[in-house]
């Protein structure tokens, strides 16, 4: 007999398969049905009105690539066997699974411990006892401690199938076409050497290209200021709301956001069943419930990212120096009558970098014949020393009448 | 000086330029701002994960069309002044500005009084006095009021930019390629006869082609059984709702929501005050908050709908029987102990219904020499019996198991 | 050891792998080399100047598409042997080898007794003894000789592959994107009935929308009224080519197409090593030659196509009556001062006609359950008579100052 | 009244509208449409079947983009008036006029002296004869000779119309999708500072894009080492067929060609008279009647080319040493047992090279307020040392069989 596989369309890809069985069943677990309310860019989609697309359907197509990866490896002579197959697929699709409301934007905010891998792994574990050990060799993989090393580099890695998947779909819906990745031609130019996953060498100008559409998308969209200060003011907002309800100062009438503003154990069950219900309906709910509230940190906050105030930034390759914001502090504080706490959450600053390559980071290796170059040295392009470079910016960001008349 | 363009990033079309002035203002009103939290399709996103896109997408994207039309029609000559053309497009940015939370799924279910277009009407009767009857030509072309009336049309027929541009974005979202209509193609073929919007003789087939990726839309998208049952759903749930709460045995913490719950007057800025603070996240908020209530009914539904534990539909060109309903409903009641009014939570039946091209409806005319004929008449594949016939459809939904055991 | 697969790019759908062995050597062959210089679409170019693709890019592309449709089919519990799969590749492969100068343009014109279809068969039996037989069964399932019959209905029928792929990429390349076919939609939902290929249930509309996609590509491309005058034009050409040579009054230099021009046996072999050499290059050197020739005819008709001095159509649902035609032979005599043999070549008249979907050809099945419907009866939009419907048109050519003139 | 304008399909953009009037003209002029017989792309083809674009379709698109630009610029603020703004289209439009047959791969073959530049020249020159001095200002703009720099920017720079369409529609007709360049996204962001074309900062990403895409397309397309070996080839057929027609040892029956086999003069009307009579037909012709010549040289040749049957070449950074090319050679002769002069036909060698961007070359200035800087200074990824780095590589080519013995 034959199993039927679903099918689910997709935007980016066309059609992807389902396969029956366990992948199945934790695509239709709530555990993973909760990643469809979680917005894969965060606060994006206020700067790029399409980027509404979910972490549901990035972990989808991340398997969609890995099956098409494993199939072109297996084609190039390597064992694959099936139930490495599927542990991979699981690994990936689970793998973002930790992940909270708006995604990066509050990862440190809600549960500043626990990172998103972490959090991903707990859900694997659960998941794993859930279904009598199913999720062992899934699981293995995904920390790295399966021998065959280069299926883990298809989860996580310079060139894993992650990467690939949400370059594209970024690109895709914030309608910035020139990030598009070209991630099905690099797929076919994979080659395992010495169980590591590199690139064929012809394949050397899309890695080139896949390089700077990263970088594209980095300095356009993922840190694209608008998006940079209506994450920053979020994280302030919910300060705020943790400062206020630990005083007894706000009602929220939300259990589970209550428990991560004011957790006190360490119960791994405890914290995924709170965890698991927490996505982007509670944060915005939150914001509207205090759109009128009688503090006016809250109320300009939510305000702001609701309804699209958002303060201005400045962003400069050199430090702003401490004079230059304490004025900016002073006049927020006497123009709006503000506490100096309260200024805080009208006018900070910090800082964003972005390194396009760290070699510190694993490499992209090329295969030349029987060699391996990494692509900083085969490429006659990008220089290493290009490459590895960390970029710096640094911002400022207040009210805006404030901000404009300092600048002049 | 030259006025700066703002300009948006559009996934499907992507550069919008938005006119500076009134219609900036109003893309920046609280009011609009808000569209971005409804979406689209409701919860067509259960079968399609990509759905995931807003009404205010939508409306940019209308405008976006509205204003190549305008292009074309000037450019075979027919005047259309600045003022006209910034009327019309303000008509269509505000045309849906009254949907309510989930678009078309709880229409009727949140103001079962007034239907989103009248709504529409009322915020930009607001906006108009806020902006100190600015808006005045846009509502006179909105109405049909105004004298030339091909820019109605433009707004609301049978070939409007409403339709070119949902048709479209909504294939592109759902990945349903097939359902792509050629936008662009129809616009610049559109003319104007005695005032009337007409379709160059050299576009039936595209117009042809249209009304089929129209009607696929609807069997394939917008009448899809899974999203059928998943809408029929959150209706009975919003019906639960609105019977505990009125009956005192719910609390629901959100002064909006309980505003519609228990409306009993009528007046205007009061409605609009609370409706514009509605959309998808109160609903989704309130299911998670009854995700474990104590009401069997809210729970259940809760449950069906956030974590896509569907209820099994049925669908038949035929007219179930009652004694077939009636027995579903005892099954149910038997099988989980319900009392008779909670069973009619668990299993319903309804009918769908779609007219392809309604002549009832305004006509699509094709424009040859100096005649116009319509589509129906004008096309040799598709005749008018054809193209008016209502094709009704009947459905009945339940628990899967009670359903499955019946069909046997 | 692995085989080594070539790859090849193809702008439609990506990447085309060629199978190693016979199909790869067959590839390579110079018969099938040749079907690079037989544009796909005749003179479709003059309208739509995207029109260059080869004969070769449509036969790759069937072959792609046949190795979907062939995956797609055993995934669905039918087996396709290895051999099957290959012959059937290489059936549709050569399908069309047969082709001459510029495809159907001059098909009935060079070879009047000898359909490309035959003559596709005569290379294949040719390919077959150079090939040792290796091309037996291919050759059976392209005669329909071979048991399972549904391998032939993949290279011919109301569904095959060629139409998928030929439709398709005729429409990117003239950029009619309306004509755009979901192939790959409708690839996946083929199965296999009874021997026949059908579609499932839910394909309907997607099948309908074929239907549509081919009708328009139909009347906007392959009957476009400028590149029926182009065609038309070129096959008088090849007559007054062919009765001037006849006469010995011209010098031709290209013994290949002299052999057609005057062929008086039947041997196969002969005909094939003629044949095979002949390609559009022959035909635009032929008219390059005659630009300047003393015979009227020859030096105007080809300036027509050369230089795009195309002469005048008209369409009518209605037979032009004889006397218009003399009138305007005698028009064309007086003024050109031409004997009424060379009028002929520059006033003619003919019917063009199109039957979207004839029930006399096969039908496309669509599968109920376990009950096959035809789409004609399946489908609420396209009704029967609307289908098998034969639209006749009927058009007259002539020089553009003489037909407008008669208009008036 | 309203000038009627034409409109033609084009597969990269969509529609493109011609201007009534001389542009209108000018298309239709004969030697405008001379240019659909030449391949954009010379031998590409038989590397990536899809490559069949021919110039005809650039000069289109080149028109298209500097039409988007012009509006672009103006809404910017700066005059480019109507008679400008077609005398731009115009000098684009015809300024690949001057390409020969297969474009650049016979360009020194066939007119060693005039560079394709000049002959465009001159029909630009015998064009404005024949229009009474309408094309005046276009060629000005050409030569760069007309005082607003910014326009002949536009035509030819780093960052032209020209490139922005060839590399955008080589990639899409190749199927080297990760080619594709942004061209409209780098012309909204065009900027004229004192004159000169620049770009606004923002778009700095797309233009370190648009470097690696055009890199991308060099190595993969362009030179490809294919694409490489065949136009070498076509380059050595046509010396052979000069070196035998002067010695009176070929009949060609082609008098525009035998013109320039042996061209004495330098008049220009004779040589634009033979010169837009010639294009790829009369090549392949040429191939086809020598498929079978008693000279090894032609008929080898020919066949390589016709049916792909092409030598092998070697790629390597180091210049091969002449030992190694005097072995091959001899080895060639005692082989195929031919002469010195013969060998020379079979075994040959020689250089390819590319710089990405150069900077002795004109500059891709990018505006930071007031000021300006190059690509390669405000770029953090690209850096000059990189980007002005000239890349050569080395090459020989002989018979597939020698070749891989002497690797050894």
């Amino acid at each position: 007999m034959i199993k039927k596989q679903k099918i689910v369309n997709d935007p980016v890809y066309g059609f992807i398969n389902i396969p029956a069985g366990i992948i199945h069943e934790l695509i239709e677990h709530k555990y993973f049905q909760r990643l469809r309310r979680i917005n894969q860019l965060g606060l994006t989609y206020l700067v790029y009105p399409g980027a509404v697309h979910s972490r549901f359907q990035h972990a989808m197509g991340s398997m969609y690539l890995i099956s098409i990866a494993i199939d072109v490896i297996r084609g190039k002579g390597h064992e694959i066997t099936d139930e490495e197959a599927e542990a991979t697929k699981i690994a990936i699709l689970l793998h973002d699974i930790g992940h909270g409301p708006f995604s990066h934007a509050l990862e440190s905010c809600i549960i500043p411990d626990l990172p998103h891998e972490e959090l991903s792994l707990m859900f694997m574990e659960e998941l794993n006892q859930e279904y009598n050990g199913k999720l062992e060799l899934a699981i293995r993989i995904f920390k790295n401690e399966y021998r065959k090393k280069f299926l883990h580099q298809l989860i996580s890695g310079q060139l894993d199938m992650d990467r690939l998947d949400y370059l594209r779909r970024d690109s895709f819906f914030t309608g910035v076409t020139e990030g598009v990745v070209g991630s099905e031609r690099i797929i076919k130019m994979l080659q395992v050497v010495d169980d590591n996953l590199v690139v064929e060498a012809k394949g050397i100008y899309s890695v080139e290209k896949f390089l700077i559409a990263r970088r594209l998308m980095y300095w356009q969209v993922y840190l694209h200021k608008t998006v940079l200060v209506s994450e920053v003011l979020l994280v302030k907002l919910l300060e705020r709301v943790r400062e206020l309800y630990v005083l007894g100062k706000l009602v929220i009438n939300n259990p589970n956001l209550e428990y991560f503003l004011n957790r006190k154990g360490n119960d791994k069950k405890e914290i995924i069943e709170h965890f698991y219900m927490l996505d982007d309906f509670d944060i915005i709910s939150l914001l509207k419930q205090n759109l009128n509230s009688e503090d006016i940190v809250l109320s300009s906050l939510s305000n702001a990212i609701l309804n699209r105030k958002l303060p201005k930034i400045l962003i400069s390759r050199q430090q702003f120096d401490d004079e230059f914001l304490i004025s900016l502090k002073n006049e927020v504080m006497t123009k709006f009558n503000l506490s100096e706490n309260e200024a805080k959450y009208f006018v900070y600053n910090g800082e964003i970098s972005n390194n396009a390559y760290s070699n510190l980071d694993e490499r992209i290796n090329i295969q030349y014949g029987s060699e391996l170059k990494d692509v900083a040295d085969a490429s006659d392009m990008l220089n290493h020393s290009v490459l590895s470079k960390i970029v710096k910016k640094y911002y400022v960001c207040g009210p805006e009448e404030i901000i404009n008349n300092k600048k002049r």
